[in-house]
């Protein structure tokens, strides 16, 4: 079987849930499946010494108005957050562990997140509310929260980061199809054509 | 009929060649057409303190490579220029003094800098480059090296690109749609849309 698609992606990155929404059934239409793995963007960006496209000078207005715009156009419902960005620590920590035990359980929750986030204009940065979007989907919350205040989950995102950074990561949404790069939600047209066609 | 599309572009930016090789035929589809605008894209970020993304800090490998998987993608043949960026001041002018005389014509000759940078490797900053590409197209060579001379046609250049960042232009393609601002190739899907649907 092919190698599984590789989606990194940071939960307060906008253009990550619109590709998020769209990059499994995108995958399955070619028979390839997708790994996803959140990281922490904050600290790309730290270590390029870049700030989100939302901060960059001149763009505070058509950021935001090209997210809303482009999920319109993808047909995906989203709403600016109130609080942007916001720390996706617990949210990331969480599907790792989850991650570890099942694999659809995990992206079953990192899209409830996007989705509270997106659409319903949660604080995901708060612990509470990411316990509560995994008691919802059945996790439990008591093994969930010893497993978020250990030091173990903690190494496991700074890991997870530093090997991104550490391969030249840059922005989210990071798809890697058989070692091509691509960055960015609107980049999906372009995967699509070459999955069809083993690259052009 | 309803207004022209905005097209505002520097000859030095890939994706500005990319939106250019489509733009006119799409506005087309759609009963539209399209004005065309350079600009000086250095004078542009030097306003916002930005930088090309190609010097983006971490994009140095990945910029190039999208531009020419794009470029595939899209079906317009592109090389990645020796030379880049390079000063488009010439060009810039040139375009200017042929639009207030014809505006096909300007068009036309835009396409052959873009042609002569993207595909034949030209360098498009110097000025015989430029006078040459005219000629090609059967423009007088004396009353354009005169025009390219005149303190007239400096001035217009700089009121363009200052108007431009006026108006909030961060970057390029900077295309306008009956108010909406797109930026980038990658917005073409978009605009498509829009103009089948007036606005989604």
């Amino acid at each position: 079987m092919a190698p599984a698609i590789s989606f990194q992606f940071d939960f307060s990155s906008p253009y990550s849930y619109l590709a998020g929404e769209k990059i499994d059934d995108l995958a399955a239409r070619h028979g390839r499946e997708v790994t996803w793995r959140p990281l922490l963007l904050g600290i790309v960006f730290q270590h390029w010494g870049t700030v989100s496209i939302v901060k960059q000078p001149g763009q505070s207005d058509y950021a935001p108005h090209d997210m809303a715009r482009s999920a319109r156009f993808m047909g995906v419902p989203f709403r600016f957050p109130s609080r942007f960005p916001v720390p996706t620590q617990q949210a990331a920590r969480a599907f790792y562990w989850l991650d570890d035990h099942d694999a659809v359980a995990a992206k079953r929750f990192a899209r409830a997140v996007f989705s509270a986030y997106y659409v319903d204009d949660r604080d995901i940065s708060s612990p509470a509310t990411v316990l509560d979007i995994a008691a919802d989907l059945g996790v439990d919350r008591q093994a969930l929260t010893a497993a978020l205040a250990s030091t173990e989950l903690k190494e496991r995102l700074r890991r997870e980061t530093e090997a991104a950074i550490e391969a030249g990561v840059f922005g989210a949404p990071w798809i890697v199809v058989d070692g091509e790069i691509f960055w960015g939600a609107d980049r999906l047209p372009q995967i699509d054509k070459w999955l069809a066609s083993g690259g052009f």
